[in-house]
């Protein structure tokens, strides 16, 4: 048996094979998780829920499965974390927000039924900003204290970045997947729109959430999304990719990124890729303010009765946002969707012409603070054309903090986006891991 | 060479498999098509625009092209009329409305593209009700000129109805192909929504508009809507078909279509279809607003600007759904596609677990008048929930206008929705064709 620290360290597909293969127990690797949570979680925040009993005795029982001989799926014994809007039977759903949000589902959210259905071990509900939204959670990043871990999947982005857990649940509406993997130096995956179920999900907006994992690699992050999907998600094998790359996504990147990223792009094609610049079709121009008009809509459409009721015990970020949606026409939101549409339409051809287009997920490393948890302008555009897009890491800035590489592909071409993401972190090699 | 008559009375299969075979021309047919416009159309005023020249000319290019051996496609040499929503390129597009409205595009909406390309020879545009919408275009039923051939695809329905093309185009939003198909004695048929393209083609409520064909046999439509869609639309043979009944439908009908619809179920029956009564799911209560709410919001998105410009120049039901449509907020729109969405997603079950679901298309004969294009309602929940359906004429009633029978299916099973269609077509053996 490994020590403690090793077992931590391994990813999903590499505790999965070893509990398949018995060399390691599933009650181990959570004790091995639990250990480090208790040791950790004080500073850095990332669980608002934690079901250490629970999840010990479902690694009892996985590990006596694995002894008769029973493997439930490819994430037996492995344990997971929740994104705490996501509903856990037995576990309290609180959307990050006051009492009156709070539920204590007896069901499991369809895709926590499929985790487990596969075998994993659910640890816990990690730190959500508010409702999904821009009320910071208390999480921290784990490269530095001092600095958001993104938001709005905070607590999961950070609990798999410091090796709580090999694979956590996060969603995104805008950018709350991929920015929050980018900010704290893990891999984020959203598939296409529609994808993962979203039953027993606390939604932000309907039209707009994905649902979609955390890992510390593009092999361990397809193997959860395609449990979550509910069918096999294998990464197309890649050699010499076809990489798109608009400058003004990069642009958009302050200079630090920009030359590391630039860096970066000489480094793939030196391995091989074809980089080719592109320009973004003229729709691009209205899909942020579409966006926005959309998720105000949809989330002052879900929220309207808890507004009346509660309007007080919102945060400022939600509070903000309530007049502006509640007055929304349906003239605006018609506008809105039609202009998101188009710039779907008008993007598919460019990404089905090459095998990923490029793009900083963020603006830069993670700001300093916990008031604010990032810009998602660089997410959000992929978020509302319902494309799947994928965060990996590529680098420390001089402060130490991650930097990272989004890629996004045609919905019809998840397969293809991940073996080139698989084929980027092969050649940009990121290894390091934040001190704890 | 067959007498004029008996041209007109080609079907769209018949028609083009003589073209093929050469015993008849498209430059007779198109002559004899135009012959009995000429001489009905004062009467029915099927036509907002004929292009006789046109149409003859494509005709003798079809024919050459038969000459030299070469066949376009499954329309090779077929009239037919296209709904004045729809631009044919160098035609006007009126939508019905009046001249600020008025469009003379110089390129075919993809539909018409496909059709010409498959060898259809367009005759002219179709009277609509303006916009799509309630206020009535000059259109009467061929049955009985005093009674509203129905909308708001009159024209259409009408001039295959009675013989002056053999199919035409049509669009529903809320009831405009299968009612009028119904009041016409025609068969009228809508895909499920998505299937084909609807660019050039003006909108009423993008997220309901269908495109689909009127013509005289389920076999017909099935011809027309694959070229339409761009792929070939086999129906599924039937032989002995579950058919669902859902009483609250049957019991909205008034008593005459009831009645007939009964005795209709019981010679399907007697023929061999398994028949059984069905509940409609709940969230099918909510269906009818629902569709309302999103169809009013949807048209004032694309009519606000020319509200503001030409208010004045509406029609009296456009007018009324304008200050509706402009106050309803996203919120409301959000919760109505919401409600459709949850019916859609209850109710394709349902319709998935019987080759078909019956329900009466419209809740009688065409009513008396022109000044009302009747009641939607039945055919509503299915233009809202996106699925295909298609009615088909059972008999007439005993002052000679014809009854009809809806037919419904899940959007994946639309050639077996046609299969039973023409099935139940074949069992009840309607042959009545209205009196010039």
């Amino acid at each position: 048996m490994p020590p403690t620290e090793s077992l931590t360290d391994l990813g999903v597909r590499d505790a999965a094979d070893a509990l398949r293969r018995r060399t390691i127990t599933s009650v181990a690797l959570v004790e091995a998780c639990l250990a480090r949570i208790r040791e950790l979680d004080p500073k850095i925040q990332a669980w608002a829920h934690l079901d250490a009993d629970g999840a010990l005795a479902a690694a009892r029982e996985r590990d006596a499965e694995s002894a008769a001989g029973r493997v439930r799926g490819p994430l037996h014994g492995v344990p997971v974390g929740i994104k705490d809007i996501i509903d856990v039977a037995g576990m309290p759903t609180t959307a990050g927000a006051r009492a009156f949000a709070h539920t204590r589902p007896t069901r499991d959210a369809t895709v926590v039924a499929r985790l487990r259905a596969a075998g994993a071990v659910v640890v816990g509900k990690a730190h959500t900003t508010q409702f999904a939204y821009r009320d910071p959670a208390p999480t921290r990043n784990p490269w530095n204290h001092e600095h958001t871990p993104g938001g709005s999947s905070s607590g999961s982005a950070a609990a798999v970045a410091i090796r709580m857990v090999p694979a956590a649940l996060g969603s995104q509406t805008v950018g709350s997947i991929l920015r929050p993997a980018a900010y704290c130096g893990v891999v984020g995956l959203k598939g296409p729109h529609g994808l993962v179920p979203v039953d027993g999900i606390v939604p932000l907006g309907w039209s707009l959430d994905h649902i979609g994992p955390f890992a510390r690699s593009v092999a361990d992050t397809a193997v959860v999304l395609g449990v979550m999907a509910g069918r096999e998600i294998v990464p197309t094998s890649a050699s010499t990719p076809r990489l798109a790359v608009a400058r003004q996504l990069f642009d958009r990147a302050d200079a630090g990124l920009r030359q590391h990223l630039d860096a970066v792009v000489k480094q793939l094609a030196a391995a091989g890729a074809q980089v080719s610049e592109v320009a973004l079709p003229r729709e691009f121009g209205e899909i942020h303010a579409a966006g926005q008009v959309i998720l105000e809509s949809e989330a002052a459409a879900y929220h309207e009765a808890m507004f009346a009721k509660h309007g007080a015990d919102y945060g400022p970020g939600f509070a903000a946002m309530k007049p502006i949606g509640l007055k929304r026409s349906a003239v605006e939101y018609v506008v809105a969707n039609r202009a998101r549409h188009a710039f779907r339409d008008a993007v598919i051809p460019l990404l089905e012409a090459h095998d990923a287009l490029l793009s900083p997920t963020a603006l830069g490393p993670a700001p300093a603070g916990l008031g604010w948890t990032g810009d998602a302008s660089l997410c959000a555009p992929w978020s509302s054309a319902g494309v799947p897009s994928i965060s990996i890491p590529t680098g420390l800035d001089a402060t130490g903090l991650p930097l990272a590489l989004q890629l996004i592909q045609a919905p019809s071409n998840l397969e293809r986006l991940l073996g080139v993401a698989a084929w980027c972190e092969g050649v940009v090699a990121f290894r390091a891991k934040p001190g704890a």
